[in-house]
């Protein structure tokens, strides 16, 4: 939330990929000369193998489930822990008290105040923060290599012995208060908070992670202590280390400082999922703005859902596939209603949200909400192209390795892997999976997960312009 | 400028370091007891050095000069080009015809359209991008190591053969003025866009990047074909080559695809550096907003500025020391007037601009103004103790590797090392250069390069509520 300033001019210029669709001949002269070129160079080219990822897993007494991957190509190592627990545990009518709580981690410790955190950490360059989600909770550390052990001990420090001070207690709902407020101010957040309580309606992913103006002060430092030792235990936790750090290493240093975490017995957890909306619900929310920002969708899938990786096929053509969607071939390219319009599902623990969004003058917004419907339903009707099916799984394949290219992103990937229970196999049958997806596989979960007659739409602009229908 | 939606609410929540000021008692237990475990974790300690960044550097017949940097840890290739030319070549009455240029480099070539340019890259799950700024305009792609010859090739080809059509053209600036007019509802781009036109008045870098809805509408074909002849030149341009590719493979690629590039004479270049302005300028921007959004600043330095290291620490204890700024302790901690203030020199080939910037409530604007001028004010009057001094240092240096732990980053950093004349020593010195720096240095350009009795003041947000009173 740092104001961006004149650094946001820096990089909005139009500078990305896009393209036209007037001449869609093959371009096989120019794969078969890069093929040429490439047999050519195979003789230069180095004799390493691609870096693969092998976590190597081990449960300590206590419970905690360390997982940890040598790199030592930078000097570098990140520490993450993912708590299973976030918003959803939050009572609703103090929803944010698990990103309170994530937000007074590194506030202070019984040993420890807040200054001497941040100055320890800054001390030696590294960095040292935590934050709630809806289903998890992530702190995590980044140091240099010979910092390791400090790494370790000030993530299990904020974790285990967090003091909860009531000066910092109230100093940070003052802080989230004032993001809060200042969120309203930006259409995206005022359109995906409304979107999220029209499709979750009475499920905890209806309120948003950091809370409301109504339901922050309504929280004390008892429900804070509280939610604290029941929810962060280590049985509850998964630890990656990741970067220039032995096996060894990362296991000596995980038993000296997390070796006297508690075990505790697994909070209780209620069943519900959320339930389907059954016909179009419209929320118009008036500003006084020269765009419309439009969310449209509805319930999605969980993350384990064994249609995770059709439906990411799926949706690469309908609408995450960079510039080379249909929507963005309909809406941007073809009609110029937007400078970017983009699908996605969001699979969280239950079934996350699926939406569309984009911006469009206000005058624009209806013929860009039929220009969506209509891909919508499109998706549904027929088969895509052997060609579009074909460029979707080559992309979403060969892209995979970029998803872990740092030290912090395979930490969060192997956090997840280990929460949602997807294997280790993750990292090497992935472009398997996608590589199965065939086009009947698409047509099946555009049909089974797609609903352009029962969506929740949230507009926000100058309504009196925009002139919303519901289609 | 996708729009964020939903996405925004996954990580809005409060969850950075903070810190208090209540106790300063120095953690010098801990620091012991990390120093004892990381004693006695040495036999464990992985037997690799610290990576050092040693780039092979070679000038081709053209006069194309080659960065190479092997790191063979991940299947990944960044091949990246820094062409000397940007927004600061633009007539006047033309803003934005740079990034214009640049945004229809990968719009089609003369033998690829551009379908068959997003088809082929999309197809390996690669990236390809150009994009303007100031002083100089980068064109990248990054591919898995086996399309290595596919990544050159590409990337040789919007360089070098890119045909502007005339409907692509009009696209693309449709397409900008877009951007444009969302950029109006966002009042951090409004205050930056502002700021410069008053800081910059009467020099290129007045106007913004992407050009303005008056001078886009005024570039022709004929404008950008000779922008383009002008000023795309091998003996103008750098290529960072990063990643799991060997020195040879890439002599030999760059050989291929860029050998036949035709040298070219330096284009004339006006010598006018900004001027400083000599008294305090206040522009209000009067918008129906909760909060008002601030930007304070003047000229800064230039890249190349001998002072850059030093000032580097000044504004790290002033306002870019993340959550241990004076400015964050005092704005943010210690008043609670914003979520985040930050200061910035953004050093550019010419001196760039330095700014302070934050968003406040409405009815707070003039407190937090006279905040910050107070930090200015401070900053100049007495030298910074011993312990901020040594904070900042011991943070920039640790620091340092983890700007180019990615291959993209790492290219960016190289390509700019190479086009401000800073030396490969940069990469093994920066820390010492930062180390040297001492607390009179800090007084000395403190004194230099602040100003807060001539700043230019940018106010957006409801001015009724905010009543600002230049201070």
């Amino acid at each position: 939330m740092m104001p961006t300033g004149i650094r946001a001019r820096e990089t909005c210029g139009k500078g990305e990929k896009s393209e036209t669709r007037f001449a869609q001949v093959a371009p096989v002269s120019q794969v078969t000369r890069s093929l040429v070129a490439i047999a050519c160079l195979t003789l230069l080219v180095s004799p390493l193998e691609a870096a693969e990822i092998k976590p190597q897993r081990f449960v300590m007494p206590n419970g905690l489930t360390v997982l940890v991957v040598e790199q030592h190509a930078l000097p570098i190592v990140q520490i993450q822990a993912l708590v299973k627990t976030g918003s959803v545990q939050d009572p609703p009518e103090k929803a944010g008290l698990s990103n309170l709580v994530a937000g007074l981690l590194d506030e202070g410790t019984t040993t420890r105040n807040a200054t001497q955190l941040a100055e320890q950490i800054e001390f030696v360059g590294g960095a040292l923060e935590a934050k709630a989600a809806h289903d998890f909770t992530t702190a995590s550390t980044r140091v240099l290599a010979k910092n390791t052990a400090l790494g370790f001990e000030l993530l299990a420090d904020i974790l285990l012995h967090p003091s909860f001070l009531e000066p910092e207690l109230e100093r940070v709902k003052k802080l989230i208060l004032g993001e809060i407020i200042a969120q309203k101010d930006d259409p995206g957040v005022v359109a995906g908070k409304a979107f999220s309580q029209l499709v979750f309606d009475g499920h905890p992913y209806s309120w948003p992670v950091n809370g409301t103006d109504e339901t922050l002060p309504a929280i004390s430092r008892a429900d804070v202590q509280a939610f604290h030792a029941r929810e962060y235990l280590p049985n509850r936790t998964i630890l990656a280390v990741v970067g220039d750090v032995s096996v060894e290493e990362a296991r000596a240093l995980a038993d000296i400082h997390f070796g006297a975490w508690q075990k505790g017995p697994d909070p209780a957890r209620s069943a519900a999922s959320p339930a389907a909306i059954d016909k179009p619900v419209v929320q118009l929310i008036d500003k006084e703005l020269t765009q419309t920002t439009l969310v449209l969708g509805h319930l999605g899938i969980s993350r384990t859902n064994p249609d995770f990786y059709a439906v990411t096929v799926m949706n690469y053509i309908l609408g995450a596939g960079g510039f080379s969607s249909r929507l963005m071939d309909s809406i941007r390219d073809r009609q110029g209603l937007a400078y970017g319009v983009m699908s996605q599902f969001e699979p969280r623990a239950e079934a996350g949200p699926f939406l569309v969004s984009l911006q469009t003058r206000n005058a624009t917004a209806n013929q860009a909400l039929a220009g969506v419907l209509k891909e919508l339903h499109a998706m549904k009707a027929a088969p895509v192209s052997a060609k579009e099916l074909s460029e979707a799984k080559s992309y979403l394949m060969g892209s995979f390795p970029m998803r872990f290219d740092t030290t912090h992103k395979l930490a969060e990937v192997l956090c997840q892997v280990e929460f949602y229970g997807l294997g280790f196999e993750y990292f090497t049958q992935y472009p398997k999976w996608i590589e199965k997806v065939t086009g009947g596989d698409v047509l099946r979960v555009a049909k089974q997960y797609l609903h352009p007659d029962r969506y929740a739409l949230v507009a926000v602009g100058k309504m009196g312009e925009a002139k919303l229908k519901q289609q």
